[in-house]
């Protein structure tokens, strides 16, 4: 079946939306946590998280400054820095409901029944409930002319995760922390390791590693 | 557990790419199909395809351009157009395997042994393979000081996929296409539906949708 762009330009906006957002495939799952400078905490779900370097170590998302997520914008600029969680299948219904259009006086944390947890001295707020929590310095943001969204840098600064995840060579289990994928707007999906497969070289087929 | 800094610091340079490459969660996994100027195709697998935006129909993708992924980049520029296309569980092996450093005049088509697919008058061969393939044309790049990496934002021109996959509603059964996700570098993973949440209000919790 082809979809053109005739029919494209034809679809319901919310249909075109659910099938949009479907296309890029699966999707991680985070939330994101900030602060402002009054002490004023929100949390975000995100689905645009993506790794751009290892070193230093970068990650980026997506920010549509015009939604739900314009005080996580706000707030990471006022102070520089925000935590990146993993959604996990324990809590992907409160994650999902940090969506929705609190009033700016009200923190998703509170109204979601998700925890606040303050570590050290990072300026930002972590989720208790997540098993894998990154903490980030912001470093640079790209206003995208195309649509009005905004691309945002962090470096990572800290790692938090429950003991045991990581094998020898790195590699994050991201499957015994419980980590879920998002589809299109609203899936949910628990995921089943098929395989690692060796670092491919043109000569041979890859095998599979452990 | 708590990595810092001087611990991120001091890692071996291939755990800190597994470990760092992990951490945004799972990825999409997609081929790129292009070719250049003088017909040799080009296929290469990423894990940053990312949502842009609905209306027009963005996707975006990051590459490193002294990478493997430096053919996909010069091809996509040169011609104005690529293909997406979704690894599946029946070929994700392949897909792995054009990860591999193939001299500039081998098509990773033809050493993974997946099939050029040309469709109507688009200038970029499709995945055959793929059971939901789309048609963009190159819109814009981002070149991003900060690590010398390039996001590279595409409009979706034309979709194509199975009979079938799309509900009413516009949401695509990723699943029932065989679409896997990817984790850290080598991680390939099927997924299991948790559930579909509806539009999250702030005065009720989101309900099981179907």
């Amino acid at each position: 079946m082809k979809i053109d762009q005739t029919r494209l330009a034809a679809m319901d906006h919310r249909y075109r939306v659910a099938l949009i957002n479907s296309l890029s495939g699966f999707k991680s799952a985070n939330l994101i946590g900030t602060v402002n400078q009054t002490g004023h905490t929100n949390l975000s779900i995100v689905s645009s998280c993506v790794h751009l370097g290892a070193d230093p170590a970068l990650l980026a998302f997506v920010v549509r400054p015009h939604s739900v997520d314009r005080h996580t914008l706000e707030n990471l600029l006022e102070t520089g820095y925000y935590t990146v969680n993993h959604v996990n299948q324990d809590i992907y219904r409160q994650a999902h409901q940090t969506s929705a259009r609190y009033p700016r006086d009200e923190s998703e944390f509170h109204a979601t029944g998700l925890t606040e947890d303050w570590r050290g001295e990072f300026k930002a707020p972590y989720v208790k409930e997540a098993r894998i929590g990154l903490g980030l310095r912001f470093r640079e943001h790209h206003p995208l002319a195309i649509n009005g969204t905004e691309f945002i840098i962090g470096e990572i600064e800290e790692i938090w995760m429950d003991d045991g995840l990581i094998a020898e060579d790195g590699f994050v289990d991201l499957e015994a922390a419980g980590t879920v994928c998002v589809s299109s707007l609203d899936g949910y999906h628990r995921t089943t390791k098929l395989t690692r497969l060796s670092y491919a070289k043109p000569d041979r087929s890859p095998v599979d590693i452990e």
